[in-house]
């Protein structure tokens, strides 16, 4: 694939040219912004990624259902409430939400999608949402600040981000917003993520392209290993960069498929840098894997392991539970060809300790800061992966064991 | 199988007939007990069963040689250095262990197995194994006890059970001692187990029989999903209770296994319920599933999930966590046919909310107590499967981020 010049600018889910958003406080939460809306002034192509959980919310279903018509123009969102676990009722809500969306913007009620994030089994508080509807039209805007707030649960920052590439004589932009933060493994987080963009993609496309983007950037996070019954990912391409539309491989396919890597992974990380209780935003490199399938699997266990990650919040060297970690996540493992870098302080080398005897100190000091990269290198082939994640805390375990409140 | 009255008594490595055992401190930690062993007084069949983990503990690779021959006689065990990720000079202090007990003990070398627990990566303080190793030869008692707190690393309380059957005229005992308390998982835990029976029963019987058990009991507690490279139970049977060798399948082997199988449950359970900073002992159980093995898969994916963990913590019945964890479990899961029940309090029915607008109060006042028990019915089947576990607390993190020392 040919390198792309791709350019992180300022902006977000509105950043893309026909896009407007808005977040209003309708009354899921007692106090902060809770419903959210995301609108192309022209109909898109459409993909989405869901949830891989058994156990799926209405709005999940609904979406999967509805994405079959490559379509789409507005997404609403709601935070404090998953409507998840919630059966019939469920479903009826998510479709009047999308019907109330439909009917104020004035457009065809089968291209509005719908997402919820929040507190599992327990019905939506739909007089709100009635009420809040017609408000979140009414403020439709170029700024998408209000929106990236408005989808927020214990993210503690909004997220959002965006990215310029050039197609031929033209700039394309591909922007989004995201949120966390806990209950987050591959396939996928409890994330809600709308991307929007203004290049013009034929729908079997774009959701080619959002399925390698997702499996390059939400596919790689973890926070507690929890996958969550709303993960979504949705994705609007609505034409007005004047681009000619994109039907297949060649150099705007790529270049667009830069982009929306890009901008995933930028928010992706994110999510991981605001996972709940974090202090520090840890990078698992793996590389020397039999393969790179089996590099993400170890990089994952290492990612996941309570005990890689409490001794990184607590700044110790434990390059043991590394490699126990890595030896127990199902990657083939020569034990005595592995190396352990804390940034770039050798702590293992050949499955031993480092014989600098200075570089457990060392690597202490390194892990003091509040940005982590771990590498591990396998010995045994060419297989390479990054995850990332972030480290456990007291504050992860306060917050969900509900003691904040 | 027939029903067997398998009966808990006071006791523990030590109870069958023939085995005496002792505990010291030699130096590897500070101040506490340090060094055990375990003896028979007549050579054993032997039977072990060793860490899944693909970076195994030098002592482990060594055990893993020595049980092929199906005999033993001693077990010495050392804590606070796992002697793991130590290379060639970790197992020649390995080998070194068991000659000096074997010396000491005047029996054959190849009779005596070794385990290490504790941090991983350092080489063991073998000047201070030297000394040790006479002095618990000298220490050796009917009494189990010492030996029981000199492997503990953060356990809490020191670990032993033992039980009885009849067989025939007679009664055998099996006894046995165990540690955790994090890096505890299946396939399994950071634990070492030594178990002692005085039944005489051939080595490929004898393993198989301990496969079973392990499988009923140390394979179905998780404290952290962390897999340690250390590992091991070790299974001595030295014939002193005068009943005729165990061959083959027959009523003598399901008392055995009746047994043997109590004695692993009792002290599994025991490591879930110490594991580190926990305040509650959880018991899984799932039915309905497809079979049994869905059943364990979801019944496990509960007890790993760090949201339904701290969520118990707090005492909060969400069971909307429990079903996102069962979905997300790889178990065949029909969302509408889920019940929860937290202790006798149905929390969920067909995937949604119990109608019982009081069940959310019942149920937060069961967890409130200190022995909880979730049942999740699939709804789709005859599978059963029961996993213990603890809840994840605070504590936990601050013990392994090294914020206590």
């Amino acid at each position: 694939m040919v390198e792309r010049v791709v350019r992180l600018i300022q902006g977000g889910v509105t950043s893309a040219q026909g896009f407007v958003a808005s977040g209003v406080h309708c009354g899921i939460k007692p106090e902060k912004k809770d419903l959210a809306l995301v609108y192309s002034r022209a109909p898109a192509s459409a993909a989405g990624v869901f949830t891989t959980n058994k156990v799926k919310a209405p709005p999940v279903l609904f979406n999967m259902e509805r994405i079959r018509s490559g379509r789409g123009q507005a997404v609403v969102l709601s935070s404090g409430n998953a409507n998840s676990c919630t059966g019939e009722q469920g479903m009826r809500d998510a479709r009047e939400m999308a019907e109330l969306t439909a009917h104020y913007l004035g457009i065809a009620d089968d291209l509005v999608y719908v997402c919820s994030t929040g507190i599992i089994g327990r019905p939506l508080p739909m007089d709100a949402i009635r009420q809040g509807i017609p408000e979140v039209v009414r403020l439709l805007s170029p700024d998408g600040t209000t929106a990236a707030e408005a989808i927020m649960t214990t993210d503690t920052v909004p997220k959002a981000a965006a990215v310029q590439v050039p197609i031929g004589a033209q700039v394309v932009t591909v922007g989004g917003m995201t949120k966390g933060a806990g209950m987050i493994h591959p396939q996928m987080a409890t994330t809600l993520t709308v991307l929007t963009t203004d290049a013009a993609v034929a729908p079997p496309v774009l959701a080619a392209a959002l399925r390698r983007a997702a499996d390059q950037s939400f596919n790689r996070i973890t926070v507690d290993g929890d996958r969550s019954t709303n993960d979504t990912i949705l994705l609007l391409a609505n034409g007005e960069a004047g681009v000619p539309e994109i039907t297949g491989p060649g150099d705007a396919l790529e270049a667009f498929q830069s982009a929306l890597t890009t901008a995933a992974v930028t928010l992706a990380k994110m999510l991981a840098r605001d996972g709940e209780g974090a202090t520090k935003f840890v990078e698992i490199v793996v590389r020397g894997a039999q393969n790179d399938a089996d590099a993400h699997r170890a990089g994952q266990a290492v990612a996941i392991s309570p005990l890689v990650k409490t001794a990184i919040y607590g700044g110790s060297p434990n390059w043991g539970r590394i490699l126990a970690a890595v030896g127990a996540s199902g990657a083939e493992v020569a034990a005595d060809r592995v190396a352990v870098w804390m940034g770039p302080v050798p702590v293992a080398e050949r499955g031993v300790a480092a014989e600098d005897p200075e570089s457990a100190e060392e690597a202490a000091r390194y892990l003091a800061g509040e940005d982590v990269q771990i590498t591990v290198d396998l010995g045994l082939g060419k297989g390479e992966a990054t995850v990332w994640t972030c480290d456990l805390t007291e504050a992860y375990v306060r917050e969900n064991a509900g003691l904040l409140s």
